[in-house]
This record gives C-alpha cells, structure tokens and sequence, in this order.
C-alpha cells in the first residue's frame, strides 16, 4: 500500500496507525528534507536525540537498570560478601524484601547501585551487561529485556536515518549499561550514546592499560542535565527530541528553542493490556509537567494505545 | 602519477614524502580494510582519534587557546574590569609582561582562562569563538590561526575517512573552542570532539532555556585523562591514534592494548625552519617519555621535516 502523504512507496512507519500523530511526524521529516522549502535542514544538523527508559523500551515495574540488573547483580555477588547478610539495603535485596527496600530510600538505592557498578574494568563491565542482557527475562512477559523494544520506535529510528539524521541516545541510565547492546538493537553506535556515568580512571595493571570503574557519580544525565549533556557529547541543539517522562522536558524545551524548525514528541503510556497505562502520578517515569506543556505548545504527544497498531517486535511473530 | 602500494589511481597522501614513515599508516589502512585479511577491522570499529594542538596544527609559542586567545579576551574585556590594571595576572596580560605573567604560574593561567571562558552563554562563547578565529593573526606567520593547520594531516583525515573511518579530535582543549570551526576546517563534527570542558548549567531566562558556563573544571582531557575522555564520549577503543605529546601517550597506549591491529603515531617537530623543532624539553607539547616509548615498541614516528613536503596548505599557492 502507498503512503502517498509521505511520498514513500512503501509505508516507513507500518506499525504507526494513520492519524495526526504519525502525520506531523512524517510532515516534519518531508519539510526538513525538502530542498525547495523554507524549513530545510542540511543533513549534519539532522539530529536527533532519544530517550531511552520508557521511550524506546518499556520501564516497568522498574527501570530495567536500576531494578532488575542490579538486583541481579546483587544476588551474584552475595556469597562474597557475608556480610550483607546483616546489612540494609543489602539484605532487602538478597530477601525480596520490597518494603524495606523501599525503606531504604535514594540512599539505599545509590548503595547497591555502586557496589554493582563499580569495582572492576571499564571491559569487565562491560562483560557483565552482556551476559545479563542476553539471558535476564522480565517477570511479566517472559522475554529477554531487549525484547521489549518499542517496534514504532525502531521504525522511527530507521525511518530517521533513512532521511539522514543522527540518532542519539540520551537516557538517565548509564553509558556502561546501555553501549554494549543499543548497536545491535537500536541501530545506535556507543559513540552516539549520551547517558549518566561513573567516574573512571585510568590505570596501568602488570604493564598493560586498564580503565577502572569508581564508585562515584560523575554525571547525571538527567531533567536539567539533558541539555547539559546533548551539549557536552554532542554539541548540537538537535532538531528532534523524543522523551516520555518530565525527566525529558528540558530536553525537550532545549529542542524548540532552536532558530529552525523542530519536532518535539512525547510518548504517553495509556495501553494498561499490551504494556502499562501511567503518567501524573507514577513512581518512574512520571509525565505530569511535561504533558501539561506539550499540551499547551502544541507538541506531538504519542498515545500509544491509539497511534501504535503493535508495541512489541515479538507480536510481528504471533 | 599511481601509488601502486597504496592500490589507488591517486595517491591519497600526496604531501607525504615516500619512505616507511608513509608506508606503515598505508599498510595499515591496506590491511584492516581487507576482508581476505586476518587483521580485517568492520567499519563501525574504524575509530581513529586525533590530538590537536601539534598534531593538527601548529602550537608555538603557546597553545592558540590558551595563549593568543584569551590574552586576547583579556584585553578586550579589560574595560569592564578596571580592577584588572591593578590585580594580577591580569594586570600583566594588558601591559604584555611576560615575565609577571610567567610568574603567576599555573594558578595564574587557570583565572584568567576562567575569566575568558565563564559567565556567558554556550551560544555566546561559540560567537567570541567564531569572531576571534576569523580575524586573529599568529604574530610569526601573519595568518589566521585555521591557516597553521597541517596539510599532510588534512589529507591523513580525508584518506581514514575514505577508507571508512570515524575520525575524531581527542584534545587537551575545550570543546567549546574548537566545535565551533572544526567542522570546517578538517571536516570533523561537532560531536566528534573530545575535549576538556568546564561546567555547565541549563537555565531558564525570560522563558527562553539557556546554557551558562560555570568557572569551574568538569573535565581534563589530558594525559591518563584522554583513555577517559576516550571511553566516556567514544565508547569504543580507537584502532589509531595520533600525538605529539607526552600528553598523547596514555592514548597510544590504550590504543595499542587493544586486541586486533592498531596503529599508533607520533608527530615529531623537526622543522625549525618551516615550522618549529622542539622536543624532549619544550615548555609546552613535550615529548619525551613518549619519544621513548614510541622507539622501543616501534610506532610510527613522523620527522616533519623529512616526512612532509609542505607544512601548511598556503604553502600550495605560493
């Protein structure tokens, strides 16, 4: 079937339903890649920067970095460390037991955060997230977690490309958790990965060079450190931005205070059966002030319950 | 004329003296881009990272950022400083005492570098930026500073790029000094730049989002601090690198550990008279420990003098 509003023989964008939401999408890219219109954009300022938790894969119950993979983590280091047996936040991890984890605050969270990122070579690292991401499985669907990708997302980010933007991850979670796997998944080089680190430091280890994890906060790459960000890694204000959390919003701010023409998307989380319904009030990834202003400056606000036919890769394959 | 070693019609290197020097960066390149070869890198790998002062242009007397340009700021901030005729080490940079600057030292340096490059917006430092490095003249040359970059590294950058290479500035500078004209003058991206920063914070001023420099270091992008920079913007190791520093040796050295080929290079100032010859106990860009680590474990080694027919591209249209 023709697109024909799109000008593509071949729908760029399969997974999207017809409607508004996906037309200024489409419209956007026509008038930034058409030479005779006002709003071009030369092909190295096509940037566009993605958030990642909630936006290009999902975040529930909890960010699949700071929940999941750290617990994980936590239970495997466990029986070298006998001591967090006796200890909080440890032995709330080690017993499943949510409440006192939850007692446990920003502080705890941060404590078992650094006791699992921290420690070890940049490589080592690395390593780790490779074996989790390719065997860990999301309690509710039974699937790995890269299985759990947004399909109009990895159109979007293709369909993007394919009209020679740059696609740039800008997440809260870490550039160590992310760069193994986006390339293959994403389509997203490491060096096209902006996100929170830890400090690092190099060091030369029986003659040979190794970078060695900190426990200490570097950079949080998020709300007001996005724009921090996208400046410090990129260096671009970018002409795009896709976010679906207040966490993004100055993101996204920072894209339409651009000269030129701009595409500001939030994606909003209302299918509560194929994925989960959630924005003023959630616990992640609450969408509160952001979807009050995207309302008011006319942004494009995805509802995905509507606008997207699939969530899944997986549901291609029913 | 056929360079019939480096398999092209065209030699790609055409400022590049013959000779081994000019022969190891070709025979690289020949090898990792040779599918039936074992040393065969895919091109996503293809990442290369360039030094900048001495190694894409020139540095003496002082390093063009942190010599002619602030000195330069200084100056014409000076009239909104009256303080500064009488507060050192500003004082000695409105009256050009070498001596009284010399003496401030590091601590020195760092004020002043913070009173030039703090207080303003990103878009307005990019503005002084673009201003300065479109009139200023190097006192020896009579040319713009963009004029005293290397020809024969130009085409190094446009024969890597060709062959498939991410080419990126791995540098002691600030980003927000050299994004501004990097692009144009060696055709390397804005976010493709790494470099030593200062903090920054994103701000809301009459409804408009801003980003204001902060006088205080984030970053040092130099020594044991480029491996660093290198993992936390990059996210990948460099197959090659190139320095003329001891600055630049962790680079090579994180370079070299990497498990496939790799190449790593030094430029060696050898030409006094063309450009400048310093080494082992030069004030700024010393290279030392580098120069001996680089015999012992036979790196590439380019003699400017010998190497290069022509230092600077005006030298083509004399």
């Amino acid at each position: 079937m023709q697109n024909k509003s799109a000008g593509w023989n071949v729908d760029p964008l399969p997974s999207w339903n017809d409607g508004t939401t996906k037309q200024s999408i489409v419209s956007f890219v026509k008038k930034i890649t058409d030479k005779s219109h006002a709003g071009y954009v030369p092909r190295e300022e096509r940037i566009a920067t993605f958030d990642n938790d909630g936006t290009l894969w999902s975040e529930q119950p909890f960010y699949f970095q700071f929940g999941p993979f750290v617990m994980d983590r936590i239970k495997a280091l466990a029986p070298k460390h006998p001591e967090w047996k006796t200890t909080q936040p440890f032995k709330a991890v080690i017993e499943d037991d949510r409440q006192a984890l939850a007692a446990s605050g920003k502080k705890g969270l941060e404590e078992i955060v650094m006791a699992t990122h921290a420690g070890m070579t940049t490589a080592e690292f690395e390593q780790i997230v490779k074996d989790w991401i390719a065997t860990a499985k999301h309690p509710r669907f039974k699937r790995l977690y890269t299985d759990m990708v947004f399909q109009p997302m990895l159109e979007l980010l293709a369909y993007l490309r394919a009209n020679g933007f740059k696609t740039f991850i800008v997440s809260g979670g870490s550039i160590g958790f992310m760069r193994p796997w986006v390339e293959g998944v994403y389509g997203i080089p490491p060096e096209q990965v902006v996100g929170s680190s830890i400090k690092i430091k190099f060091e030369m280890c029986n003659g040979k060079p190794v970078l060695v994890r900190l426990p200490e906060l570097d950079f949080f790459n998020d709300k007001a450190g996005k724009p921090v960000g996208i400046h410090k890694f990129i260096g671009r204000r970018p002409i795009a931005a896709f976010g679906n959390s207040d966490g993004d919003l100055q993101m996204l701010q920072w894209t339409a205070a651009g000269d030129g023409p701009s595409l500001m998307v939030y994606i909003h989380h209302t299918d509560g059966e194929r994925e989960w319904a959630y924005d003023r009030k959630s616990h992640i990834g609450r969408l509160d002030k952001g979807l009050d202003e995207a309302n008011a400056k006319g942004w494009t606000v995805v509802d995905m319950k509507k606008d997207w036919k699939i969530i899944y890769p997986f549901e291609l394959k029913k």
